[in-house]
């Protein structure tokens, strides 16, 4: 099944994807404009149930990379897009057949209806995460093992490099040193696949998941119903806490915005306190006491399950950049694909891998304990 | 006119790239390991005058690119070499017709025969600095605004990454950080030229040159003459100092080994003190009192003119990473080619650029002081 998305949905797509942007990933908003802009002036763009797919066409991603701290004063331009892309088809010495997103999470949802819109190219229902994650290889065709390679990466002054990296671990190391040099984002073109590989290996349905939990939380402001309720419910996922934000730490340090916010209960929460811990995503939550540790005790949900804190009014989802002292938000969780919970998956993208001393327990364990 | 060198050659060669090389460029010896096992197994290599090429036909360069205080523990591989090479052509989508060395100081005069060798290609006898120099703009190439895109480089894990810099500048840029996560050492190509820009902007005969000079070098400690006096008078130089080293200091930061070496006068300097600064390379010598700093008054020879320490007794030249305590040496210096005195030349590679707060003055004029 096929359909077309004009520049009218993408306002759905984009406030859904930052719910499943966990904090990170960047904001959507930006992204949004850049897309509709494109759609505006090229036409709306088809997008393809990813098993309607030739087994043999090649499909190539793009997506931005880099600190999400930074996308808000530096914007993606167009030509960035098409340069990273063109680059990759002329080093893989083929034209693609559609474009994907790698992630769903942020702005990289709506970086590759830049490049369909310009260039007709078919758009992908489906992405490498079901999430926003803050490394490159933190995808479910890492996890397949499928080659990374080669990635392009292009910069707004002119700077286009390509990468032929022995695994995506080196990809990571390479284009995050990399973007750093070109001032903390760039667009990336990595994971070029076979319509075979991207069936077996992508989250399929993702682009609109993203549609139906915006398209949900915008018809649940409009006829005011709860919008927090309605976004856990689309997302299958729980509501961990209500309270005020009274703390942000934050540091943009090796290309990352690193750091945690605190909450102070309200409501049904009053008297109790909370510590969210990020990296780009938001990865790890904890009810905290005077001391200040994640412990199998304390824990409320992990990664590479969803967190996303939204503005406790409006249900609208907050980045992590826009955390703000003062601010009333619910933290929300909901189960991540099942591909994240396998064992490799928990080693790429787990608690541990990130450097935090708990194992992962599922969210629908955590809340029924 | 065009001449074959075979591997016993390479030694007068890798010695006088030493001299050449200013301290830096790494220890030719190593080089010359590897050089002579290339042409042991595939025979001598045919070394072309750089006025005998074909306008239209293409040369790629060949170097290894970082921290020569690392290249001591891991030697370049001809795979390596052969990586980069084949990349390149595969970019630029046409073979090369020969190869020369970006820099004929140091490892890098030596890297270029391992690729002829191995390919049967001519060796053109040029190079892009007539000397050696820390940072990879710093070729006669970017003074006459040749672009150096596309560059390649190669680790020996497999990574092999093409750049696509907007200037000289980019390209160090990248490859400077590249290079760090490859381990402090990688092999670039780098400036794809037209035989017309070779034969226009490269410095003529230096692969000559240094086998003259390491000839001269050879034969004066056979016949029992200076060896320091000969090295000096094939290179049209000066003897600056003679000395004890009584201080080394040195960092390996940022993809560059820096810092200064102590000497204390010896014979006719007896009573005098002299320091010398690097980057990779000898940048600047001066006569230092109790505060150590280059001053118009104290300044004995200053980059881009060469500065060479040679061992007091054998006159063999001593790179960066060997200078111990301790030592007896000989410091001399010798004009650079004409290019790096012109006004861009002092810019790209003056003492200015490299922080110094002393204005560019000719060896010939501050030894006639």
């Amino acid at each position: 099944m096929s359909r077309y998305i004009d520049e009218r949905m993408i306002d759905d797509i984009a406030l859904g994807a930052s719910v499943l942007g966990t904090g990170g990933g960047g904001d959507p908003y930006l992204g949004s404009l850049v897309a509709k802009q494109a759609m505006q002036r090229w036409g709306p763009v088809h997008l393809w149930d990813v098993n309607d797919i030739a087994d043999d066409a090649y499909f190539i991603p793009v997506s931005s990379v880099g600190a999400p701290t930074v996308a808000i004063e530096k914007i993606i331009s167009p030509q960035q897009v098409i340069r990273a892309f063109e680059m990759m088809e002329k080093t893989l010495g083929r034209r693609a057949m559609g474009t994907f997103p790698i992630e769903v999470g942020g702005i990289n949802s709506l970086i590759p209806f830049i490049l369909a819109a310009q260039k007709s190219l078919p758009l992908i229902d489906c992405d490498g995460m079901g999430r926003a994650f803050p490394e490159v290889q933190m995808v479910t065709f890492y996890l397949d093992n499928l080659s990374s390679a080669p990635n392009t990466i292009a910069d707004e002054k002119g700077n286009t490099l390509v990468l032929h990296p022995v695994d995506g671990l080196w990809s990571e190391r390479f284009a995050r040193v990399i973007t750093e040099q070109m001032g903390a984002t760039a667009v990336m073109c990595d994971y070029p696949l076979a319509g075979s590989a991207l069936k077996n290996s992508a989250i399929p349905g993702t682009l609109s998941l993203a549609q139906h939990i915006g398209k949900t939380l915008r018809l649940a402001r409009q006829s005011g119903s709860n919008p927090i309720q309605a976004v856990t419910e689309a997302l299958g996922g729980h509501t961990l806490a209500m309270g005020k934000i009274v703390d942000v730490e934050r540091q943009t340090t090796g290309g990352f915005a690193r750091g945690s916010v605190q909450i102070e209960g309200t409501g049904i929460d009053k008297g109790e306190r909370f510590t969210i811990l990020f990296q780009n995503e938001l990865l790890l939550a904890y009810r905290a006491s005077a001391v200040s540790h994640p412990t199998p005790e304390n824990l409320l949900a992990v990664v590479p399950d969803l967190i996303s804190i939204l503005d406790g009014e409006t249900g609208r989802p907050i980045v992590t950049e826009h955390l703000r002292y003062g601010q009333r938000v619910a933290v929300i969780a909901a189960p991540c694909h099942a591909k994240w919970r396998s064992a490799r998956g928990l080693e790429v993208a787990g608690p541990q891998y990130f450097g935090y001393p708990v194992d992962y327990v599922p969210i629908e364990q955590l809340v029924n304990r």
